[in-house]
């Protein structure tokens, strides 16, 4: 089953509306071609904002398809959300690698973060966004990931308008406590991550500062990308 | 710290045998050469069979650099080995990059698996190879796991020489006994990952029929990459 994305629209309201008629991005009308479907052919839709939607195709147009929704089905939302922020890696093809591969395990914000020892200056959200849309679609999810705009640690790290648990994550073999340990279930959590030069002193202490609680994600020295994961697959695990 | 795989030598036996020197491989010489390491430098080695080395830099030569070894540190076996039997994806690059991660987490064994439904007819492991070494040295790991030569799922299904648990994971969503929940611990494991289009319902039947427990990894639709990684997180994850 192929899987659609309506985005700027929320099913779940239109349907309700009486809005059933919609017409697809260029993007996915593309698709639509491409999938060679015809008109009377049943697709399935997400908004990316929690809900499916049955649907049936009116017109195939290489840049307006217009289909007509038939059934819409809001997904339950998580009890817990998951925020990873990490470092874009110097490597862009690496950091994409880790959006696609957390959306898929399951996310629910990505933060860029820029660190004392980035080397990387610029990051390009919308080609992240692009990603993140692919990996929904294939992995047939309702909802869509934020990819957030790159901000400071030190922003990051004074935010107080949340209440989640925080987690640090460094390569540092005196950090004992492993996150799979003190992950709470049903709470949202953000897991910091650093760049290839990893976080600097300075940076670990203003976090641990702040009662972010440093953790191990396992024996192995990871990458950025592989260690951000780790921490999305732990979570996701302890929660499932 | 940088490491150099002494691939072919048995570091443990060079030094107690008394053969202190040892010429580095021309990749690894190169290597020295990029680092601009000088005589006298102070350099770690792997054999990949589970020894680091330190070892002192005696002659640097683009071809064949020369190192003297000053201490051998055997490193402990782990008392579980972690098989991933995985269905090469039609995407070289998919694999590639599941077998980095793999090796980066920890795994013994990668079996390339031929399917009823694989869409890829060759594989290259010499390559696979050159990016489980490359992500051995990354990620300080003394022991190179095994890139096995492709076998058929059959052949596979009916190799009685191993005494380990073993799994089966495709997509199924009535499969609910989740992976965590049955893998046991410090005892070796097998899983099995199919291909983009899953494995057979003859597959399946025969891994069944010959006690293969059927798994799930989660809630999440995976690819086939992203399925065999996740596998090796969760047996990392229990063993820990």
């Amino acid at each position: 089953m192929h899987l659609f994305y309506t985005e700027g629209v929320d099913l779940f309201r239109s349907f309700n509306a009486g809005e059933i008629h919609l017409t697809l991005s260029e993007t996915e009308s593309a698709h639509v071609k491409v999938m060679r479907l015809k008109p009377g052919d049943q697709v399935l839709l997400t908004d990316g904002l929690g809900c499916f939607a049955q649907a049936v195709v009116d017109d195939v147009h290489h840049k307006k398809s217009v289909v007509r929704l038939t059934s819409v089905d809001l997904q339950p939302e998580k009890p817990y959300k998951i925020r990873l922020a990490v470092a874009p890696t110097k490597n862009i093809s690496r950091y994409e690698w880790f959006v696609e591969k957390a959306v898929e395990i399951g996310v629910d914000e990505i933060i860029p973060l820029w660190c004392d020892h980035s080397e990387r200056e610029r990051l390009r959200v919308d080609r992240l966004e692009k990603v993140a849309v692919a990996a929904m679609k294939q992995s047939l999810k309702a909802k869509l990931p934020l990819i957030s705009e790159p901000v400071s640690i030190d922003a990051e790290l004074n935010d107080s308008s949340r209440n989640d648990a925080r987690f640090i994550a460094w390569i540092d073999d005196t950090v004992n406590t492993h996150l799979k340990t003190v992950c709470p279930v049903n709470k949202d959590i953000t897991v910091l991550i650093g760049p290839e030069g990893d976080f600097s002193p300075r940076e670990v202490k203003a976090a641990v500062d702040r009662g972010y609680i440093p953790v191990s994600l396992g024996k192995s020295r990871l990458r950025t990308e592989t260690a951000a994961l780790a921490a999305c697959m732990i979570i996701n695990l302890i929660n499932e």
